[in-house]
């Protein structure tokens, strides 16, 4: 996702002057279209959806009902006419060949109620998913069509108790028996349970189960079985299987997580999914990929899908939250103010500070899940599929979907006590939805785990350069000279102290600098640049080291390259922003955004100030001008943020909060002529503070 | 809170050399013990009782009947032998006069359930602490014994829909009527309904009720009036008393939150709780304090002691996340290490650095807390109750509850994430027991108003301070010389310079520099002193300005005053820890807690790093030297952080969770043996991978 911003653009960002206050507005209505992306008319009826009662959260149902629920929920979607569950599957079944739009759509879902958009997730998304991805075509004619209808509720039996993030190690086997063409599928200990499978304490009549594949002594890996688990009229486990409720969670009630084991169950050999590799009857296995290790990657590639979906329904979350906080902060008052009236709480610095830099952060997400969204559909419709952009996809994912769910948590905490106490009812939403978003941050791939992911291959992508640049003996000297030149100017401060000298007596200059959209991109850029170059050489020396000598060097990289995948996910969202101005046609609106994008770059180099400060990017001048830059730019944004959340596109429906209704305005309205006609009757009592006032 | 520390302590920070590993070991028995504090023996029978399964909460109880087995809780409480719950109030009515034993005891109810803590905080900490500290002795007599053995369970109403924490512009009446001798208690409008109150749905048959007391024709202001509300044998609200159920919360679902309002409820004039305003028969009002303001405030100060109290538990609720996830993070196994063994995910850099700091803080929260309680008990004793010392209580409990709640919140939550999957299953508790703690966060004072609270106190301190230096002219020049001097000092980085040259070609020294305590404590101090100085010399010209240009002033600093608090607050924590250390006679265990002190106060040194930069307070190398040393204190410790959690005195009657009771160990020592076995028997299957590479 490498970016090239017209110059116009640029432009905009440089003129935040006099009579921009003018100029300065929302077109809420098209920006709100411009938002709807690549899918418009299909996003629209997906939100439509999200906002119908039917398919909302409803608080006052046990766990068990609400369970229920949700499977109801799920059956409407199949029965409506839209279709929209079906997006992703293929036309000759009925389905809309549209990857992309799908997960657009799918995000939407999570306004309804999360656990409705992860329980469809587990259905369609994963066990459908495996069928559809994992399968020969003559599997998905036989084994597609139960998925999708839902007449057969399916678990994604991946995650044992023993193994979330590292699948390789999983410890459930699948032992082919060839004189009766089977696979015999066991669990053999507890920690080879599957385990946290949605679907599988109640639904599901059936798993797509990963399992080590053993025929003829040799174990070729981890690969996914379709394995009935019930019979579809008692419910009752079929022989051989068993399991457990993982009982209450802290969010998502409305699915039945369980655990699954394995004693012997026997399945035909053709419902080993075998697009990736096959056994033949005498239990000979094959594959059209060579080398286990891709073969297994490959196989898991389709879970990417997932992580581009939780990304987007994170960003909306965080979407819902900000714009209840917002609402309810825009009419809400306490302690007086300068005026007659006590204050707006959105009117305090500190409000400001707390929410507004979010709504650049969301509106940052937004486009980068839009970009996702393209890079996924080009991949998945087969428009674009190469190894380099499948490559490109999965860390951009794991980069983005990291970065967004730990946003959403901390934005929707943000937002409930931005509320004080009616931020915790139950009522304005925002607990609940925290509480249902929680886990997003651990499954479909810990965001710890996928930070490293995305660093490694950040790494890589550094060392395969280097090797490049450094072929001939001369590129060699000259990359040595470089990095050399490179470390002793920063490092001393000569850079800085140029641009202290640049600066000198002029800190409108400084802050003039940092407006200037080439020099975010420049000090977002050089960030990740930087910090990938200094763990890719300090890890160096590992791959010539003894094992013991290696983890202790990885080990003391490791927080490093955690923050390098973090400082990467913040450039590619600054790329995706600065890019989505460019269409923004808007005059006003395209101010007003261009602002929103300052803040976000901003804040995030005045998160990071050290690193700039200790790496000489800044000098302690320009340095010390963010700070008061940002809270201008917070200040002139604070006519037009109702405006910035209301482009959402979310209505009441999908708010659901009571304080965002209006009625807090309503109320003080009602306190504001109770006070007025008490004054005009004269019996208003008079305070004896301003009694003693008066005789003093 | 200032402090003087003994020398040897000092010492211990600087002697963490090379036979340290030998010494370094962790009494968890004596440290326990010492941990503690003031009352052990109650604090020891407050922990048994929280680890009694019938004050445990259920997870399987509807909200209803939550709510009924807190109450019924509440009464077992009462009919205990201890009597832990009366331990505030007089021993004259069968209490104990130990104000600061009872809040310690009160904190550590948090670990049955938060519902029953702050139930039971709302009945006998703010309805009984009410009629207690509000009332004469008459009115204590009369209604403190149906407080004390809940045959009046009470609900608090200060709060109301339109104002939280601007408690002075509430909009109930109390109208006297000398007619009849009675107080007319009136609700004029929605937004002033009574909101938000514990045992006000349900259970509660009286209530302590604030409201402007107007007699004569003037409002003399807040005061409190015992109000019957519900008949005790039909639970129907009594004539003119009208309220609903808050409903559903985001957590603390064992309390019966409701709102309450009143039209012309008449209560007998001796029912005003009267200890700071009487108003005779005639209706002439009168009060000891003749002040309304300062009336209103010592009328309000009471409430400090909810703050003390909730400190104290969201510290605890801490420990328990950090136990549970440190517990389970010693035994899980993810990934291949160096050894044969997967690893052990504790042992990951990234583990360490997400938990082992947040230890130290929990540890510094914890002996903050400790002081903390001395200073309410010396107040609220009256073995030492002066103004000053109130205003440095409420000050205090201020700065630290705003401070321990969010980092009880943020722990559990990383705790949660470091759990994984597991982590957010109810079975093992953190999402419990963080959706119970979320509202800590804003009742009994919401965080950013506190804070905010504590930096005017700092600032009107400065103040004094200024004043007095300056009250001769050579005063005021030795002032100005001196500020000036300082911020060119600062300002230019001379300082910096001369510590470069210091430290030049010695990174040792620098990070030696680090380790030693005064230099910790300067950097702390001088941080708050700086910051309060700066916003000090800020709002100055707010004074004579007029309304709006003195608002837009206050606004410019609104964000830096709240800074400054959280800055102090840091302090007050590091102070507490390092006084602390003295006390731990054990060599081996002082060491290990000032490895544990250090890393506290160089990770807030480490948060704040950029503006000991930019304030010239450290150098660029001195700054480089923090991380890397910090991730070296935090290795060292890796052998004592189980000891360290340990310590805290939680077993597992109070942990309660699933993957902190050594199931996970067990569940890998079955999968090693079932390998073991498998490949003693000569039939284990040969990876394909394996046999490429024998191929090769």
């Amino acid at each position: 996702m490498t970016t090239t911003s017209p110059a116009e653009n640029l432009g905009a960002a440089q003129t935040t002057t006099a009579d921009d206050a003018a100029t300065a507005h929302v077109d809420v209505a098209a920006l709100s279209e411009y938002l709807l992306g690549r899918w418009p008319e299909l996003r629209r009826k997906a939100r439509e959806r999200a906002g119908d009662p039917r398919f909302h959260k409803d608080e006052s149902l046990t766990p068990a009902e609400h369970r229920e629920r949700t499977l109801e929920q799920m059956r409407e979607m199949v029965a409506a006419d839209d279709k929209i569950a079906w997006l992703a599957f293929p036309e000759r079944m009925g389905g809309f060949d549209e990857p992309g739009a799908n997960l657009a759509c799918f995000s939407e879902l999570v306004a309804a109620d999360p656990s409705l958009q992860i329980k469809s997730g587990v259905q369609w998304g994963l066990f459908g998913a495996a069928i559809l991805h994992l399968g020969t075509p003559e599997q998905q004619d036989r084994l597609l069509p139960g998925a999708m209808d839902l007449s057969v509720p399916g678990a994604f039996a991946m995650t044992e108790t023993g193994h979330g993030s590292d699948v390789q190690s999983i410890g459930t086997t699948a032992t082919y028996d060839p004189a009766t063409e089977e696979f015999v599928i066991d669990t053999p200990f507890r920690g080879a349970w599957k385990d946290y499978l949605g679907n599988a304490a109640v639904h599901a009549t059936a798993a797509t189960v990963f399992a080590q594949l053993i025929t003829n002594g040799v174990n070729h890996g981890v690969h996914c079985f379709y394995v009935p688990i019930r019979d579809a009229e008692t419910m009752e486990f079929l022989p051989g299987v068993g399991g457990e409720d993982d009982g209450l969670k802290g969010g998502l009630r409305g699915i039945d997580n369980g655990r699954l084991h394995f004693s012997g169950v026997r399945v035909p050999r053709t419902d080993l999914l075998a697009r990736y590799g096959s056994v033949a009857a005498d239990g000979t296995y094959s594959s059209p990929i060579e080398s286990p290790g891709r073969r297994f990657f490959t196989m898991l590639g389709s879970l990417v899908q997932g992580r581009v979906s939780l990304d987007g329904s994170a960003v909306n979350s965080a979407k819902i939250g900000l714009a209840i906080a917002v609402k309810y902060g825009a009419e809400r008052r306490q302690f007086a103010g300068a005026g007659v009236d006590e204050m707006v709480v959105l009117d305090y610095a500190t409000h400001r500070r707390r929410l507004f830099p979010r709504i650049a952060e969301a509106y940052a997400g937004h486009f980068a899940n839009e970009r996702l969204l393209d890079l996924f559909d080009d991949v998945f419709s087969g428009a674009g599929d190469t190894p380099e952009r499948r490559e490109d996809l999965e860390t951009t994912a794991a980069a983005l979907k990291s970065t967004s769910t730990a946003f959403a948590l901390e934005t929707l905490q943000e937002c409930r006590e931005a509320c004080g106490g009616a931020g915790f009812l139950t009522e304005n939403r925002i607990t609940s939805l925290r509480a249902d978003l929680d886990v997003y941050a651990t499954f479909e791939g810990d965001n710890t785990v996928l930070r490293q992911l995305v660093a490694k291959r950040l790494v890589a992508d550094y060392g395969r350069e280097v090797k490049g640049a450094t072929k001939t003996p001369a590129g060699m000297a000259r990359f040595v000279v470089e990095r050399a030149t490179d470390a002793a100017l920063h490092r001393t401060g000569l850079r800085r102290v140029s641009q202290a000298i640049a600066d000198v007596g002029d800190p409108r200059r400084a802050a003039g600098h940092l407006r200037d959209a080439e020099t975010q991109r420049e000090l977002l850029a050089d960030r990740v640049a930087t910090m990938v170059e200094d763990v890719a050489m300090a890890l160096r020396p590992a791959q010539k080291a003894a094992p013991d000598e290696a983890a202790r060097i990885l080990d003391e990289n490791q927080v490093a390259l955690v923050e390098a995948a973090a400082a990467h996910a913040d450039l590619l969202r600054w790329e995706a922003f600065t890019d989505a101005l460019a269409g923004i046609e808007d005059t006003g609106t395209r101010l007003v955004m261009t602002w929103l994008r300052d803040v976000y770059g901003l804040t995030v180099i005045e998160r990071n100030l050290t690193w700039y400060l200790l790496h000489g990017r800044l000098s302690d001048q320009r340095a010390r001008t963010v700070t008061g830059y940002v809270d201008r730019l917070l200040r002139r944004l604070r006519p037009h943020v109702l405006d910035l959340v209301d482009a959402w596109g979310y209505g009441p429906e999908h708010l659901r909060a009571k304080i965002a209704s209006g009625a807090e305005a309503e109320r003080q309205e009602e306190a504001r002529a109770y006070y007025a006609a008490l004054r005009a009757s004269g019996k208003a009592p008079i305070s004896e503070k301003a009694l003693r006032t008066s005789r003093a």
